[in-house]
């Protein structure tokens, strides 16, 4: 094992609905069986079309209750893209999106938006997304890499955000290591390590917020599999924090 | 920005109480200035003695009552390390450390353990523990680094463990963006980035479980700064999921 390296692609445009990502990614880096391709989510929410005009969105009654005072049209984006609530501090949400994450806003983000007015939602199918790309990428390289779809999640009880998997393909996001034995004998009955998420934690340190790097490189990981990223999140009917 | 690089450090000894680990650490890699070296909980607290034998232990009537049909002495020395029990499914707990970190077993763990029958404790004091590494890598090689020291946490809601920072020194584990623009203009309001616990997990993908590898050199990131790792804990009373 000689360690990994995490490289940021870089001089990326501005990304518009229906622009070749992958295009625009073969274009600046060179990709090889093995790699990881890390994209943050708001660069695959543009180019799918996932982004709201506030002005288009009537506010409900439930949306003025939680939006103390802040704009009560952002508060009902967030109500649509929610399953279900799962703590409130006005204007504060915390809410599980449809797909099952539980996240700040239902992943719903003013930062990065295309314009003012603007709001970017998670793509509707993370895990699809991260497959279409790997195999764009195949068509164009020849390569078999996985893909990694990563947005930054807050965290019960720890300060700050981690970026985490919300989608996957070609990847082995999560290791389990039930039954095998460490070195000294020892039975590790309950480990399993979020691989995707650690690997989106690496390369959200070479994104950036303020430098619009939203596609990093993982290379030398020997994490090639074929698990999507809703193997990282825990059915609520079995999580002990429910 | 070209990226950095995580390498383990492989060949080091199983680690006892007293032994050099800084001079273990150097025998084997070389350091430079601004490289982030992080180490595995497990390591500290070998070489500090933080382990217990469970034939010592004697289990009180709580202890017994949490144990299941699991061994009660084990409880009563993650009971004895927890300073509050946050969720209890027996044999299951989530307590909060002394230090204020929340996880499974209150940092007791019993893989990798020096031998049969002993479990090892998370460190009295892991700032104290990375800052005093950090010196003696200084002394011995003249390079500025920065030390972590991390461990493997369960999270709600999302399967698997991801490592995190519990000790720091000489790195800036919470990268605060408040009040900064984004290209767009758009002010950052709250956006806080635990780059302490997104480094450590870094590292964990290459200490594996199973091989003994408990120290990588992070190299290539411009994270040196003077933040603790305690830095990384919401206090209770401001945690919305308390």
């Amino acid at each position: 094992m000689t360690g990994f390296s995490v490289t940021p692609v870089t001089g990326l445009p501005e990304l518009r609905e229906g622009d070749d990502l992958a295009g625009a990614i073969v274009e600046r880096i060179d990709l090889a069986d093995g790699d990881v391709v890390v994209v943050a989510q708001k660069a695959i929410s543009k180019v799918e079309g996932r982004v709201v005009a506030v002005a288009d969105i009537e506010a409900s009654e439930q949306a003025r209750e939680l939006a103390a005072d802040t704009d009560p049209r952002r508060i009902q984006v967030i109500l649509d893209e929610a399953a279900e609530l799962v703590r409130t501090r006005p204007p504060l949400i915390i809410a599980r999106t449809k797909h099952g994450f539980v996240c700040g806003s239902a992943g719903v983000d003013a930062s990065n938006a295309p314009e003012e007015g603007t709001l970017v939602l998670l793509p509707l199918d993370p895990d699809g997304s991260a497959a279409r790309l790997r195999d764009e990428l195949r068509e164009r390289t020849g390569a078999n890499v996985g893909v990694l779809v990563t947005d930054s999640f807050g965290r019960p009880w720890r300060a700050g955000t981690t970026d985490v998997a919300i989608g996957a393909a070609g990847v082995e996001v999560l290791r389990i290591l039930d039954g095998e034995k460490d070195p000294a004998g020892y039975e590790l009955h309950a480990t399993r390590m979020a691989l995707g998420d650690q690997i989106a934690g690496a390369a959200q340190l070479v994104f950036g917020k303020l430098d619009r790097v939203p596609v990093a490189v993982v290379r030398g990981l020997d994490v090639a599999g074929d698990q999507t990223a809703a193997e990282l999140v825990i059915p609520p009917e079995t999580d002990l924090f429910r």
